[in-house]
């Protein structure tokens, strides 16, 4: 099961919605997507666990996005982190931080890794090009697929043997009482989870391709249909809808509403019209989801 | 009268109480000084303007003292600000908000003036030397004193005359049925209020010189008596209310309360011994400030 866990879902300016941060949960997995000022505040005051973070990947650059990964990664070493901690981004991610660690006295007791992508467990993270004014990448999480062995069916069969089912699951071919097993007859195929996080984006093919098919979309949704959303290089509630249609999703969330917007019933409600598996999390509502 | 809003009465890490940032407002004088992480979420969930800030005076760049003001800007510009925004703080400050913009693809849209101290109307402020681990100042803010005319004396006299009254007022003598009227004989003398925050730093004597007979002072009071704070630069509260004592203001709030504490009643209370004017401020409470 993945934990989602929506820590501030709005953008620009801070509103009653908290500025970009979105947390991704799986056992010992913990990665945060974006990490806007208030963050760390955020999730200190709701027993959310600072430690476990794992990797952190920022889409792109701009303050409501990025601001609240130096004073987090301080906290961490306040707290006495030893761990590695790994960090994705656009270009100057290093260089932000390295700045903001100078100019503020400050040296991490723990090592920073940054990398293009990356492969923690059963889980996988690599980037995908977004569609923004300034140098941005989306993320997409992938959980590895995996086989589960029919054990109903080949008891049915009269096979009780833990070797002969061993060798099977492996994937290889087992010969008995005349018969040749093959695994694809006796594994149930699991496909593993797959998030898909675009940070701010105009809809666009890049990123209709690379979040085809996924579990949940958190897609820009940053105003209503008729606002010109491009502008600034964002999307409108049913602008995301059209991408996750196009691109066959199960679920949408919509994300970094504008402060505007007092509720997000109306871009709820035109995004449904044109998919209706779409709904707005509201700040620190969390989402379990299974394969299904 | 003086309004002083605590919006953030902890430090180093985020607890239930917010990072650094206290606003100081008279009529149309608002400063905020220190500018922690989240003072700008604080301040628009609850309905602080943060166009109506003047200035803005940083007491030394730790993060939790500073890494709110690039955010609070960049919202201030997108709120359409034009006005000038004056800025204070330790050599260091211009440097880091710049280098943050720059970074973050930002400009502000009005101009940032940095200034060493200030007098906006009858407000005056100005730093003072702290004694903290790294280059840092404390400021002190000063309402011009005032002198108001002793009406009912001067009716008691039979003086009801308005240009006497006046050229009184005006500090000079008026010579009057014989008599010669000297304009100290009249005026009553009111002391404009005086606030002073040190932000952190360890008990000394700059900060007792500069802070003596103030009305209101925020001293440093991070752990409570019996915890070596001078390893960080920081004070018990025990030795803010000695400074207290020594400079003899009028009431001392104990604020920068390490995030180690659930509540201060412990730290407040061994001030008290002390200095019995202690008190410290939740986050969000405000006190009210007048002459008397």
């Amino acid at each position: 099961m993945f934990q989602v866990i929506f820590i501030g879902t709005g953008g620009g300016a801070p509103s009653k919605r908290g500025l970009p941060a979105y947390l991704m949960k799986k056992d010992n997995f913990t990665a945060l997507l974006d990490c806007g000022e208030g963050t760390q505040l955020a999730m200190i005051r709701n027993s959310l666990n600072v430690m476990s973070i794992k990797l952190v990947a920022i889409t792109h650059l701009h303050a409501d996005h990025v601001l609240g990964l130096p004073p987090l990664i301080q906290t961490m070493s306040m707290y006495g982190r030893k761990e590695k901690l790994y960090v994705m981004g656009p270009p100057g991610i290093k260089e932000l931080l390295e700045e903001s660690f100078e100019l503020t006295f400050f040296k991490p007791d723990f090592p920073l890794e940054f990398v293009d992508e990356l492969t923690l467990g059963e889980i996988h993270v690599t980037p995908f090009r977004t569609c923004h004014v300034v140098p941005s990448q989306g993320y997409l999480i992938q959980e590895r697929d995996s086989s589960n062995l029919d054990v109903e069916k080949l008891r049915r069969e009269g096979i009780n043997d833990w070797r002969i089912m061993r060798t099977l699951k492996e994937g290889k071919e087992v010969h008995w009482e005349g018969r040749t097993l093959r695994p694809e007859d006796y594994l149930i195929k699991r496909r593993g989870l797959r998030i898909a996080y675009t940070g701010d984006t105009r809809p666009c093919n890049e990123v209709i391709r690379a979040v085809r098919g996924v579990d949940l979309l958190l897609h820009d949704s940053t105003f209503e249909a008729g606002v010109n959303a491009g502008e600034y290089g964002h999307s409108t509630s049913v602008e995301a809808a059209e991408v996750a249609k196009e691109a066959e999703v199960r679920r949408l969330a919509l994300i970094h509403i504008s402060s505007r917007y007092r509720d997000a019933t109306e871009l709820v409600k035109q995004a449904k019209r044109v998919f209706p598996m779409s709904f707005a999390p509201s700040d620190l509502s969390f989402l379990n989801l299974r394969q299904g």
